[in-house]
């Protein structure tokens, strides 16, 4: 059957992971989950397709050409309404709150408080790929459910520091952006914008790093806001918007308000606090311009950047206090966070910290060598045995009998141990020979899975 | 906005995984991954959804409506094709062989040979779910790659049944059935059965025991067969398929073919010769009624079922020779199966080898508990300190100070030691628990962690 090579490739914006790749990942997922568990975060995971209208019912109709969407090959309705010009009924999930809120709003009476779950599944998202943003990418959610107070908010963050630690990454090295919309809104609503205005202007803000000056000045004007006065808001931009003249005294009074919004704001200045007793305060910064794109964050809003900037962010989160009861449940305070797997990946490559690919795969505890016919033909039962003890053993399947280039595989796999079937072996007597030292001794073959088993 | 609260369920057939569900999933899962590194398989993961033509490359276009059809919901030219009256260009994965396939032969010239991959994805079916089958589940994938030697076929099948050891299972709860395409072919040459006919005769061989008799007959015969020729290969159906008279020896022998078919064919036999070596004999028998529906199996052919039946098939799998070379790559002998976590955690559970679900949640090394409101404010320092050390730390979240009652608290999560802060905190020194034992001592802060630490 004739059909294109590129077929044969992973849909652009996928990835292929060969053992390497994946052992590299498995670095950061292992920690990603140790780190939540030793923090009493316990692992959930939902389905890899939702239906659509659970991400619709809190961002609009719009989210759904963000979507990968997908249907049922098999159903003759679905297929009918997408023809007729529906979208299809379910979606590949773009972030995992919305099925968090589902699953805990389902449970919640039964579910006891406080809710801290935290999840490591694949995420999709139908955009253009680029440097540290793919179709697919794997990443690590944290949520703390049932508690308002900013200890809640601090535990999360620390459960991302803990993880930056352990790959470690230093404070020079990332940086925790924090913010609060009611701070932001309380600052709004004493520029003269209505409550109701808020999230059109949430929306703007968290865009506004990206457009042109004239672009944000007419934006910002559009939405009944002074340029100037929300600039400390809008990002690392160039202050170069508009000032008019007599304002250049509200515009510093602005700029003062923005950078010390955490002493008026009693939650941020608690939050503070709690990441003081964590001894977090090294890793965290105030920065008014953290918005957060999504609309259902209510309080505490932060970001996780590379420290130069150079990166996309690594990580974002934050309160979200009124969603799980617009799923239905009841009333419950929540804050979390999402880190995906590839800036996180991207950083620690450029700064060095990461080994070599093949360094992260599984050593094994020994690679069995047949230094004859003989030996071969006994070796499948030998490494049999051996397997039941519960040690990760190779095998030489090459026809070769030349043990010093069986060797150099050995040491290629980084095996602990070499196991020379020879001579010996119809005396039950093999070549034990430490890969690492460099030492070879005979073992009997009745000591040699004791010989193996790794040191606790 | 209103939305039906159907909606706000999982997708029907797909599962959510609460903490203790998924727990389970993760012990099962943890017993494949270590099974696969002791054999020496090493882990690989590719796209959740590929390119469609991947999957119909092999099977025609038919197979598009058994699949999870997915596409961007960003790309008009994507919608306007389907509502246009064509297929989605991407699909959910069903199986994971095509994409190994094409990710061996993508890489062919400098990967070591042998390949020996495992992967634990999800997959994804658009089925009416029934017991044991979902729409989607995770599937453990085993291959052996480059090896055309009965004994790669044998390393499979013994990857396979280390798992079932370590789960708790013995060769009279599951059996693996064993056949091999080149024995059944070579029977049907014998028969009159041209070649390039097999392929339909082994599609409607894998389907027959699920036909009524009159509907195997008919079938049979349009495809040119004699019903009580081919009556030892329909699975295990009772023998009252006409037979004419004076075949009744016709029958007898083949069932005598059919039977002793190992001992006709090479492959076969050496299959099981290297089977005993393994000591795997116990669990393995000859079933010619094994043929397995993919087109791609072109030798050994085998499925693991619990032992009386009553369950769909716990694995599947086989050697499929050609199939790296049809995705452009170069000839390449391979073995290998899936493993679905649907049919084996009902087997386990059906045979009370799994033990209450909370009992596979990781153990809190502490649970620490505050007896005064002193206590409490210095708890986030002290609880933060500990998690340091990479221990596994809960806390009281509760405002309640009585100790008895967040003992209690502890004992839930199982944690194995409990810590209160109480009066001596002043000095540095609080009250540790040990949960098991029941004894309870004074101890310095700086000791702490360390007495906490888990026994390696």
């Amino acid at each position: 059957m004739a059909v294109s090579s590129q077929k044969f490739q992973a849909p652009k914006g996928t990835r292929d992971f060969y053992p390497a790749d994946l052992a590299v990942r498995r670095h950061i997922e292992n920690v990603w989950r140790q780190v939540s568990i030793n923090h009493g975060f316990e692992e959930i995971d939902g389905p890899t397709f939702e239906h659509l209208e659970l991400y619709t019912h809190k961002s609009g109709p719009g989210i759904a050409s963000e979507l990968f969407q997908v249907m049922s090959g098999k159903d003759e309705e679905q297929i009918a309404a997408i023809r007729a010009g529906g979208a299809a009924p379910f979606a590949l999930r773009p972030e995992f709150t919305p099925t968090l809120a589902r699953m805990v709003a389902a449970k919640a009476a039964e579910l006891p408080r406080p809710i801290k779950w935290f999840a490591i599944p694949s995420h999709f998202r139908a955009e253009r790929p680029q440097r540290g943003r793919l179709r697919e990418f794997m990443q690590w959610n944290v949520d703390f459910i049932g508690d308002d107070s900013p200890r809640a908010d601090a535990e999360v963050i620390a459960t991302a520091v803990m993880a930056f630690e352990q790959l470690g990454l230093t404070p020079g090295d990332v940086r925790v952006h924090i913010s609060d919309r009611r701070a932001i809104a309380a600052y709004l609503t004493g520029e003269g914008i209505a409550p109701e205005r808020h999230p059109s202007v949430f929306d703007f803000l968290d865009r506004s790093s990206k457009l042109p000056q004239e672009e944000f000045a007419k934006q910002a004007e559009s939405l009944g806001l002074k340029a100037y006065a929300v600039l400390p808001f809008a990002g690392r931009r160039a202050l170069d918007v508009h000032v008019p003249k007599g304002s250049d005294t509200l515009l510093k009074e602005v700029s003062l308000t923005a950078h010390t919004m955490h002493s008026q704001f009693q939650a941020l200045e608690q939050l503070f606090s709690e990441l003081k007793h964590m001894d977090l305060e090294a890793w965290c910064d105030i920065d008014v311009s953290i918005v957060r794109g999504l609309a259902y964050y209510t309080g505490t809003v932060f970001e996780i950047h590379e420290a130069t900037g150079a990166e996309r962010a690594i990580a974002g989160g934050g309160r979200y206090d009124n969603l799980i009861e617009s799923f239905g449940g009841p009333k419950l305070a929540a804050c979390g966070f999402g880190m995906g797997d590839v800036v996180l990946a991207n950083t620690l490559r450029d700064k060095g910290l990461l080994k070599p690919e093949e360094e992260y795969l599984p050593r094994p505890d020994a690679f069995v060598i047949a230094a004859d016919d003989d030996a071969a033909a006994k070796m499948p039962a030998i490494v049999a045995q051996l397997r039941k003890h519960d040690l990760h053993i190779r095998q030489s399947y090459k026809t070769t009998r030349n043990v010093g280039k069986l060797l150099g595989d050995a040491s290629k796999c980084r095996a602990r141990f070499a196991v020379i079937l020879g001579k010996k072996l119809a005396e039950n007597i093999v070549e034990l020979k430490n890969m690492d030292g460099g030492e070879q001794r005979e073992i009997a073959l009745s000591e040699l899975a004791n010989a193996l088993k790794r040191s606790p």
